[in-house]
């Protein structure tokens, strides 16, 4: 992180026509304001001393706020735009494509919105999906079910120069792109597509990942909603657990390279004896083995609770060495791993046990938004148009320090996002469950 | 169900004492009144008409109402009671306890109440678990958690002489033992030892069983909660499957020998497109078959969704031979096999398809009584303890057009209750999911 | 109840088309089967033994069981049905609404139904509302929602000719009404016009009343959506309560009449003290009135939770002498009332107390239905088309020993369903409370 | 705010003895790290940038990180630790209690936990409440419920000597105070009066606010809770709006100073049509007053929701003049307010309404937390027992920029926290509800 990063955002040339917005560009007047370009706020907080007491901040870089601009750089009369919902479902989708058509609309009176259907697929040439015409009717109220109205579907990033033929095909000047890792990655090759064609599209971001592994994204939408999905799942589990000799409940939640979900749920209640997340290895066998704190724990308490990111232990299982459509490699279910190596250790131990397993993760995933991640798509879908109405393009909304901004897509996609072992979060985690600080064996010769 | 039953209830002996629950005997004094034995319902409410237009009821049998007696058998001073929880856990376990021990305590004035752990396995001689003693602190609360505080297990039922052995040499002279089919041929097999024995023992059963598979019992603690359970698991199924090309959502329930979960789930909302009960067997493949039906259905409205109970299907997929604690056979998984079954049909036929299954059994069973089954629960256990303090035993506490009753546990499992592929329920399932009256294919040579 | 009640159904004529639905008329094949109007189940289930030993019922009556009937009265080609919802909302209007449009649409093929706006408002002849045309599509989902898409008013009952004039002149030959005691009245009223005339128009009823004050009817729908609902409020109430000095946690639920939310809500949990019912009257002052028994229990346990319906203790208020438009009588807020009297009360006692009153009407009856009276709802819809198209008129659907019936509305208006005091709803109630068995004074002289 | 804030934190003295947390002092060996006095982040992220590119951060305060030190202060053999609830009860402050008691004993071995009953009130010399001795026994599970198990109330906060005098004599030497402005006040008056006697008694505060008007805390904890409590209550508001003719539902929320959670739940979901908060101040009457706006909105759409804060239009009231006990003015009721003028208009324009006014304040207050508030306040408690046992005093813990910070405790109550109407948060609700930017009549003369 210290070699100084690029957070400068393209724009598709001079924005000259004034925002149908009508807000205040003097502050303290009471009233509402524009976004200037020029408004930045500090990409890093941590901050040293100098000699004379002054702050000396640790990185050097600023980030661009997102908002609504005074000038615009399309007239909205000319404006088709189109967005697209990618990957696996999260809550809060339709939040998102709801926000962004009334703000198309709404605010800057843009009267041609398309969805794309099951991803980038309904642009593919065969793609047997027209394009969905959207209006605050067609999107009023949808925020109250899960999924997203458009269908999702992995994959179909590979075909850029088909998709911009499309975009081109159908006119279309604003992409609107909700996404993980694999979907922006294709959206930067949209960009860079369409830059080499000279085209005057704009490719906006919306990151979406309910693993929350998208760096400089303090927090993905979906993932509060995933917790509170989560916890009563684990309660479950822990009831499951306590009603039978030497029970042990087992939840297996999303999270393929972080274990967000995982660590925030171990924290939101008081049920989970062991958490583990990708970003902390741990051994089955062995003296300090997660089997023998099992075996320890179950005699003492009669009990226990296993929480367990997808991710989490993938050196463990065997390799199936297959990908999905989006290119994400295909664990084994550590899950069920789990569950019958614990049948088997305590069978072998001659101790009476019974393993409940849970995979709760379509339940998870296809609910609907709560309130916080109600309230968070709702703004980024309004910032993403703001964006591209002023022209940006290869940009992805985020927020970062309770601030919305708009991020390089090619900068965000560059690093994963991970549980910091060293961090608060993960001290508290491991205050809340007691469990071991580490549950591998060491090797001392 | 022409030859004549007995519901007639053994008593241990005359109750002379007078009730400490202060009563009225006289109605229409605005005053709650006892109940006598003689107050009786009739069993069988359909009806013919004579020729004079009278009606001719079609059975004859008369049900004992439940309910506080005015003098009662045992002295409250001498009870020791102890209840017990078999089988599955099943949303209402804590609040039947809870109802029993403080009838008991408050009503009745008995101070030694004793939870046994596990079922029937804390009485077994070496059992490790000591009784628990129950007074309205223990209790109190304990309803708004899942589960059972006592703990539950199948099996034990088998050592019959052991278990009345311990019931003498702890004193216990009240029994109330909540549980299943297999819990309850039990409790008659402990109520024959102790008549045998010419014990003054009183044995008293409430029934459990989420898959409401019980004659006789309108419907069963936890199956109303089952459902409320289930209807948003549907819901998800549904949404995963409408936002995929192709998609299937695929959700199975409780319900090994009856399908009332799974029926009373398909009325419940409007997203089950076909719903599989054991009452109603169906053919895989053929014209007539559930696969050909599915791959109609996906490709007219792109999206299907398929509840099923646990014990559907039975005679397709390959027995496994085994039996569980309890006794019940063990059933494959029919979920996962319609998974297997569904993809390999969809790839053979070359169309793109998208299953997701859901099987959320733990969540369902673990959950706190919903305030409808938290009241039918409080009832239960006052009633359960008015009957075992009159004297009664070998008798079920149950509710028959809406009464509560008491009823022979010989004759309560004598006979499975079924969803009735000829009677409302099914016709109004069929007439909400839209699904073929049958799935067999039928052979006319 | 002693003499014989009039349970006879009229019929528009001899229904003489077969029936669109194909069911079987033979029992034990399997298959669902049609309902006759000879299949009648007993209306009473109290019955004495003769010397004989043989069941002599205490009533005569039979009642006709509701369902598909082989042969239909009315041409589905020729039909156009219409619906009204009126009075208060309540959980399930939406549902019922669906269900029988669905019935109409997909068992019969009646492809004109309509939706009357605002009660019988919408058939007025200066109605603003034109009527809302009807189909699958328009009520699909509808349910997810509280309320009902019609609106809903109170009165309009008043001007039966009015409306007959309408029905006429819209050719509306079936008209399903749902409402509570006052709309049916007006449907009674409406039938006596039409049947007046000589018009062949059905006139069908499905009861509605949140309070459960329909006699003949076991349970309303709406009813366990509403305890559902108000057992979380009674919890707060009793955060409240615990949570302050002296805190005493006060809610209203409704009730005008009849008490039964009250009781069930007070039976579903655990945390209310003091239960107020209109069937139960109480005192204020006194050494047995409320306010004695409240100070002890707040001195002795520190708090108190009073759950109180609308029109208990309505003999306490003043009279307004108000009616609303559909013709209840107004009553003075007993919660209002009872929270200025405990003010007053201890302060004159001098004991700190914070009185916290809750009215949550608005939100328990605009909630959409739990699953059971989703179920309940979708099948009194059904059962309602079924009558309709039967030609049978002056019909209410009804709920009967868990059998749907036809009962004549001009029968079931002619009582009250109220909590009987005597019954063991009312014992459980006392039991879980603790309540005095009455808190009123007696004068001995 | 341009002049420089002083964040410095006190401390009881230096801190010698070694943590009983076993963490990492370097960074990057994958193991937790302590925090040091210097870890500090910047307090303001706005920045300009210079001639040279280089950012210029507009604020130069920078902030104490909170967490784990290396060193302690308190032998944890020689502490007694008091934790007091005061003001108002909000979702969360059982989880505060619950984090709190585990870290003094799990991660500190403390063994002297003490509960202060009913806010200070349990301190003062007459106090008819013993000190609750708490350990993790006594918190189990108790977060599961709502409200504070020590009881809260208002005021208490002048008899700062007679506090002083209790601490001592009780031998308290770490004061956990849990509350809002007024309840923080106190502790800065304790603060200073302890630091008068020269005693080492360490006051650390956690800020409660379910208005979340503390300024330097970006979010209190209960308010997330808070919103997602009032979502459905507007959804009821909603459904009885459209249900009647002209209906109008109204609902009030809290927010006497601050309209944090009306804002947000604005956002949060789509049915409301007017949001009304204390920074906003809005007319009635008058061409541009709210009553005109929603004559409007009725006759156009049938119906409209209002949102209301408490605090809002308090210049349209007439004043109390009262305060509550911890010294904050006492409003009347804007929502009953609001309720008479909306019904009084409308009549007077002769035009029918329906207004339903909801008053969820009780329920949202009494909630148990949600999962985000869980996680919030287990790490709250957590950090504030981290600053006691390392000897800050005067020290409240705070969120600011997603990090947990030290603030001293009179710094933060300097300044109130309010929406910005010039910020994107109110942006965001103008876009949502598409309310008027101002419901005041200009006077242009």
């Amino acid at each position: 992180m210290n070699k100084k990063m690029d957070f400068s955002i393209p724009s598709l040339g001079v924005a000259k026509i004034s925002s149908p917005i009508i807000m205040s560009s003097t502050q303290n007047d009471g009233q509402a304001d524009y976004v200037d370009d020029s408004d930045h706020i500090l990409y890093g907080i941590d901050t040293d001393i100098d000699k004379d007491g002054h702050p000396v901040p640790r990185h050097e870089e600023t980030v661009e706020l997102a908002g609504p601009r005074s000038k615009i750089y399309f007239n909205p009369a000319h404006v088709h735009a189109a967005i697209a919902t990618c990957g696996g479902i999260c809550p809060g989708l339709n939040n998102v494509i709801r926000a962004v058509v009334r703000c198309f609309w709404y605010r800057y009176g843009v009267r041609r919105i398309s969805g794309i259907r099951f991803g980038y697929q309904g642009l593919l040439e065969n793609s047997p999906w027209p394009l969905m015409p959207l209006d605050p009717d067609v999107v009023d109220d949808i925020q109250e079910k899960g999924g997203t109205i458009l269908g999702s579907a992995r994959g179909g990033g590979k075909q850029v120069e088909e998709i911009v033929d499309s975009l081109e095909r159908l006119n279309i000047n604003i992409l609107v792109t909700v996404g993980g890792d694999g979907t922006l990655r294709g959206a930067w090759e949209i960009y860079e597509e369409v830059k080499k064609r000279g085209l005057k599209i704009s490719i906006i971001g919306i990151p979406k990942t309910i693993d929350n592994d998208l760096s400089f994204i303090q927090s993905s939408f979906g993932v509060d909603t995933a917790v509170q999905m989560a916890v009563p799942v684990v309660r479950s589990a822990h009831v499951e657990a306590k009603n039978s000799v030497h029970g042990i409940g087992l939840v297996k939640v999303m999270g393929r390279e972080s274990g967000f979900i995982a660590a925030q749920t171990a924290l939101a209640q008081s049920d989970v004896n062991f958490c583990l997340i990708p970003e902390n290895p741990f051994d089955l066998d062995g003296p300090n083995g997660l089997l023998e704190h099992l075996r320890r724990r179950v005699l003492d308490r009669g009990h226990a609770v296993i929480l367990v990111s997808e991710g989490a232990g993938q050196d463990l299982v065997p390799e199936t060495g297959e990908k999905d459509a989006s290119g994400n490699v295909k664990y084994h279910d550590i899950g069920v791993f789990l569950k019958e190596k614990i049948i088997e250790y305590f069978k072998k131990e001659g101790i009476e046990t019974n393993v409940k397993y849970i995979d709760p993760s379509y339940i998870i995933r296809s609910a609907s938004a709560d309130s916080y991640d109600s309230i968070y798509c709702a703004r980024l879908g309004a910032h993403a148009v703001h964006a591209a109405m002023a022209g940006k393009t290869q940009a992805l909304i985020g927020l970062l320090h309770n601030r919305f901004i708009h991020l390089p897509i090619s900068l965000a996609v560059s690093s994963r996002n991970h549980v910091d072992l060293e961090g608060s979060l993960w001290r508290d985690v491991l205050e809340n469950t007691r469990q071991p600080l580490s549950m591998k064996n060491f090797n001392f010769d």
